[in-house]
């Protein structure tokens, strides 16, 4: 019988997360020979990388918090290894909350049913710009901030999973785009090769001068993944009526308390340039995704979209790589690859 | 010939304000025989007393800052005592941006033009109720907050000018109406006179923790007037696709740096309740007015509406008129009245 290797949550983060938050474990996999009636059994190929996976960890958030001895919490993807549902065939490709673990049993309908991919999806696509990440870019910049042809879009966290899908659909749709990242090389990464109009280094530029340099008009959307300085430094650059999409702060999710002991110092920015700032969740607009699909999988197929995949072998090292986020290690979206 | 009695702005406000911020001038009243065509002279009857005009001593923000030098900018209620233009005649009421003085000439086309009192309105209602304020809450509440009928509103400084406008209109429109003030008289006011459904003490409640009992749905529409803490504890406590509506930030005006130092801790609440800020200027919807001033009317006279109004005698008093706001002086709309 093969072995279920998985990580459980140990401790609640304190600060950067550590491999002490975690508990290594070795148990039987799932007996195929056991499955109910409507179960399918799932074999873990990739798990998702995100920032609110800390989030999860520390505390209720627009989900409750993983339990401490839980299997941590994740978005990946399977290929089912057995069924007793018709829905579902062995070998069918499926995202799903398959957690830090080789093997999940999952139910074949309700909320918690894996989703088969199209065929000829590219399992790393289906992970990251034909997944969860491009939907969030994709609503987010669109219903959300509403950005149009001919405005003005910042994206902070530029060169990460969300903001490089951001940054691209912007272009896409006519926009004049800078992206706001950390260090030279993702900052050329981002011109050069996104053909973004404009970089800025948060590690080394005055962020609130270099963005008024580049955006002479104001900012119409500002996409923030980031949170912190940043956000202060966008805010005191909006355009009128400009819309601020929330999505992250990965800046303040190591501070003590999730961020809570900062906010937006510029948020009076708001009143005088009649500007609106507003949050989303990705898991409202479920219903939608197909519309976002449709746009996404036409423009990875036309090559106008690139689909930047960094990849950490091995689940031994998803602690790892979930901590490398919040340094800034990767470029694009992170995944773990956990089995061929 | 009469005098014209001023206060013209000498320094910088630094903190509370001053009295010596201010100049007191005594000159020659305008000549009416000296006007130009379309010119009008109009005499100061009563000046609006507005936590905004602080920023307007201060910096530049929607409007540019009062020189140093000039008559403090106000807007301000007066009757023509002479008219070069066939729009005005002698003794038509008008309101218009006056400024602390007794007299004031005008043109009387373009944006700086007075604009006549409708027939038969009270110079009082149209300082409060029938003027700018009664316009922001109209707009702020309906227009930007979009409340509707069953859901929670909860409005700050609500025994203010502006917040006890909006808390009444709330309560017009069907919803539930939580006020907050300072000091049991105010608390008493919102909930005995103006039939609130709750009101929070903010100098002796836990504001956090008196908003989650009076507010078990959470809030729906949150009207800022004051920032700070108040704003982090709303922020705390919103319901699902909740709007806080950006009207001003008393609490923070006289910091240093027009409250530049503190932002809401809380913002990421936005996100995990897929909530928006949004702030506005009143003066974006002046071609609008008439369709709130027709509402307001109706209610003031079915007496549904109450139009509090707080008086400070002599146009000497514009300094600690303003001031006192800062301190939480007035219950309802603070004017001063310079003449007859």
């Amino acid at each position: 019988m093969p072995t279920n290797r998985s990580w459980k949550l140990a401790a609640r983060p304190q600060g950067a997360i550590k491999d002490t938050d975690f508990t290594w474990s070795e148990e039987p996999a799932p007996d195929a020979s056991q499955l109910a009636e409507g179960q399918v059994l799932v074999r873990t190929l990739y798990l998702s990388v995100d920032p609110t996976q800390r989030g999860w960890m520390e505390r209720d958030t627009y989900l409750p918090a993983v339990r401490i001895g839980d299997v941590m919490r994740a978005g990946g993807l399977g290929r089912v290894i057995a069924s007793k549902s018709p829905a579902f065939s062995v070998d069918d490709l499926v995202s799903a909350t398959t957690n830090w673990q080789d093997y999940v049993v999952l139910p074949s309908t309700g909320p918690s049913a894996p989703i088969k991919l199209p065929k000829g999806v590219d399992p790393k696509n289906a992970m990251s710009a034909l997944g969860i990440t491009g939907a969030t870019a994709y609503f987010g910049l669109l219903d959300v901030g509403k950005a149009k042809e001919g405005e003005t879009v910042v994206v902070s966290a530029a060169a990460g999973a969300t903001g490089m899908m951001v940054a691209q659909i912007a272009k896409l749709k006519g926009c004049r785009v800078v992206g706001i990242a950390g260090g030279p090389d993702k900052c050329r990464y981002l011109t050069a090769e996104l053909g973004l109009d404009g970089a800025v280094d948060y590690r080394s530029d005055d962020v609130r001068a270099k963005l008024r340099e580049l955006c002479p008009k104001g900012i119409d959307v500002y996409f923030d993944n980031v949170g912190g300085d940043i956000l202060d430094a966008a805010l005191a650059n909006l355009a009128m009526r400009a819309r601020v999409v929330l999505c992250g702060a990965i800046a303040q999710y190591n501070d003590a308390d999730g961020g809570a002991t900062r906010g937006p110092k510029n948020y009076m920015n708001l009143l005088i340039k009649r500007a609106r700032m507003e949050g989303f969740i990705i898991l409202d607009y479920f219903p939608r995704f197909p519309e976002a699909m449709k746009d996404l999988a036409t423009w990875l197929a036309q090559g106008k979209l690139k689909d930047k995949v960094d990849v950490v072998e091995g689940i031994e090292n998803a602690p790892r790589a979930l901590r490398g986020l919040f340094a800034g290690e990767n470029l694009g979206k992170r995944i773990v690859k956990v089995s061929d």
